[in-house]
């Protein structure tokens, strides 16, 4: 055993067999309330989502814990502190999934957090500072087509515009669907702060990995350095000069593909090379297109639109490949005869997670002998909105097959009890 | 003035002036017969062709010229040599056009053909050999789906499937249009030869270039060296693994479009280096798509697809570039764990044009101080049919703007009489 386990000794019968069987039960419960034949369906502020609030509110309140709901209608269990007047610590993630995901995405970090606070209470230890597990409302875009609804509300970010958007299944609106969860739904709509920045004093997200690093590194557990802010173009047009494919020669062609293929095979070299360089960064050319009224097998190709997402957790490195990327498509445009011509940029910023509790929470789980790596975050999560609010924020990704947004989602529930307890006590011993 | 006028003095009033006058009067006579607001359109053995065929024939009557059809319906307009048992000289080309398409494709071929005829005719000039101007049906495939009709029925080389094929527009069978045109249908059905290659010496082809090499280099004619040939994959399907675009590295993506980018950039690479090293090439990849079913700016895409075609005059460099390919695949498969599954490969075999021939048009430009330079033929002719029956062949290109199979077709009428003049002056000093 190790040292943790003397510190914060195991309460009763909650020993980790209990604390696993507990959390199977809760992970299997809110299956069965959401189930829609393949994986499960919880749509944000609706019925999905809120069976699973319920369930999670009422074990909550039989365990003794503090519950209530906030003004967004995000779902607060609380255990008091020491020093109760302290700032909080959050620790949370969302229960609402997308249609036919998986069970763990999101349900994870509240029921990691739900397991921890359950874990003091049974044990009657009193965590330096108030503790509160949040359920945040609508992370997933899937249902509105916005995500971090119930974070964005709470920062007083949630646009009037967004609040008119429609569920993508009924059509009404989201302002109807929060009114009836219990929002103040003219408050959000004023704008206005939900909460004081100041009174938290950081937010802890556990969260599966929904990529395939930790399972390459077989490793159950990382801890996340940084979520990946994004700069991406929906719709890049290359334009060429169609012709005869036997008729013109290499010298006369302004051929629209290989003047793509030109760039985003330098964009692809770079990219090593960047890598290479030790930055993070990850490219992505999702859809490629010649024009499907005019394209031919015997024709040079006048055009081909793509689109183009980089990716990095730090701002500086996505400008610089940006800045990289335009200058190549000027350098191919200028070589072979054709332009690209660029729609409006879309910014989302990289959040960093806080230094001091990355490190904290590494040397947790060094004294507790489990294997963890830092790992970055391609996928955004609620952290991102705590973390540019200037909250010191941090997150545990668990291990997890098959990504994320589907039924195949395969967290095993060893590696989430590594994490949950890697939680528990980094909770009792923050870096405050 | 030149030795050749002195070798073959004009014949009266029939001077330069005077044929380009004729000429310009038969292409706006034989426009006129097919317009159809844009452009023309002459349909292969319909009303369009059958029209400029009849004013053609009527023309070459009224100037004492033999005038007769073969069996496949092909304008055959002859005029008697001093030897008349040997082996004749054909040059033609075809009247058909494609729909709105332009004037001269073809057009040119017979006009100038029929000219040089005028010429010996009205001047009493004996060539040493028949010559035989003709007017072969349906060389573009727009209107059957099938191209070079009227030549490969001559050769028995029209399938019997072909006769079943439908007009794009009336849905009537090739068939029925060969057989109102006055074709001997059964015996085409047959798949007998038509005619003997033995009985013709040679066959030259008057055209306009369908691509832009002529207008870039800033000279009147070419002299084809070769028809090129090609290997054709209609689509060739990239497979590698959808993913999640922010949370898997790259060294853990199997991104098919990156993929299909390094191949296609591989394949333009050794082009490149096969042209500096002489060969004949081009190398096109008209239509590239990722699965619009499941593809999106953050999602990693798993499937790509593609064609590809692969032009050369030689057969053999066809077939290097085409392994060279295959195998560049199986190194992108490997290195990036991708894989291409390639659709049956198809493959036209190029034609070569008679070394002599392209030697005694070269010279008779020389002699006439017409600047010509030796070009490929990118696109396919009926002078491929009868090259590949082993009759030496030979073409003369003219400088065109704009491409061809389109009304912006721009042959200028003094680039057309050069060419016209050097046929008329090699069809008389033939080298045989």
């Amino acid at each position: 055993m190790n040292t943790v386990v003397q510190r914060f000794p195991e309460h009763g019968a909650f020993n980790r067999q209990a604390r696993i069987q507990l959390a199977d039960r809760i992970f299997a419960d809110i299956r069965k309330l959401s189930e829609d034949g393949p994986g499960v369906s919880r749509d944000s502020y609706g019925p999905g989502e809120q069976a699973a609030i319920d369930y999670c509110a009422v074990l909550a309140t039989s365990e003794g814990l503090v519950v209530r709901f906030d003004e967004a209608a995000n779902l607060i269990i609380e255990i008091p502190g020491k020093d109760p007047d302290a700032p909080c610590i959050v620790c949370g993630s969302h229960l609402d999934s997308v249609p036919q995901g998986g069970n763990y995405d999101g349900a994870a970090g509240v029921i990691a957090g739900l397991i921890a606070l359950i874990r003091m209470k049974r044990a009657d230890i009193a965590p330096p500072r108030n503790i509160r597990v949040m359920a945040l409302r609508g992370e997933e875009s899937a249902w509105f087509g916005q995500c971090y609804l119930g974070s964005s509300a709470l920062f007083g970010q949630l646009a009037k515009d967004d609040l008119d958007l429609k569920h993508r299944v009924t059509g009404r609106t989201l302002s109807d669907y929060m009114t009836e969860a219990g929002a103040e739904i003219d408050r959000i709509r004023n704008g206005g702060r939900l909460l004081d920045p100041a009174d938290i004093a950081a937010y802890i997200e556990l969260h599966i990995e929904q990529g395939p690093v930790m399972v390459a590194r077989d490793l159950p557990m990382g801890i996340v350095t940084g979520l990946r802010g994004n700069i991406r173009h929906a719709n890049i047009i290359c334009t060429g000069e169609a012709g005869h494919s036997g008729a013109v020669p290499r010298w006369l062609r302004h051929d629209a593909v290989m003047a793509t293929v030109d760039l985003l095979h330098r964009i692809d070299s770079h990219w090593q090379a960047l890598l290479e360089r030790g930055l993070d960064l990850v490219v992505t050319a999702g859809m490629v297109n010649t024009n499907a009224e005019e394209h031919a097998m015997s024709r040079i190709p006048g055009e081909c639109r793509f689109c183009l997402e980089i990716r990095s957790q730090s701002i500086d490195t996505l400008e610089a490949s940006y800045q990289l990327m335009r200058s190549e498509a000027d350098n191919v445009g200028r070589d072979r005869g054709v332009s690209f011509a660029f729609d409006d940029r879309s910014l989302s910023s990289p959040a960093e997670m806080d230094k001091r509790w990355i490190q904290h929470l590494l040397d947790t789980c060094k004294e507790m002998n489990i294997a963890a790596e830092p790992i970055p975050s391609g996928a955004g999560h609620d952290a991102a909105v705590f973390a540019n609010a200037d909250i010191p924020s941090a997150m545990i990704f668990i291990r997890n097959q098959n990504g994320s947004h589907n039924p195949r989602e395969a967290m095993e529930i060893d590696d989430f009890m590594h994490g949950a307890d890697v939680l528990y006590t980094a909770l009792l011993d923050p870096p405050l």
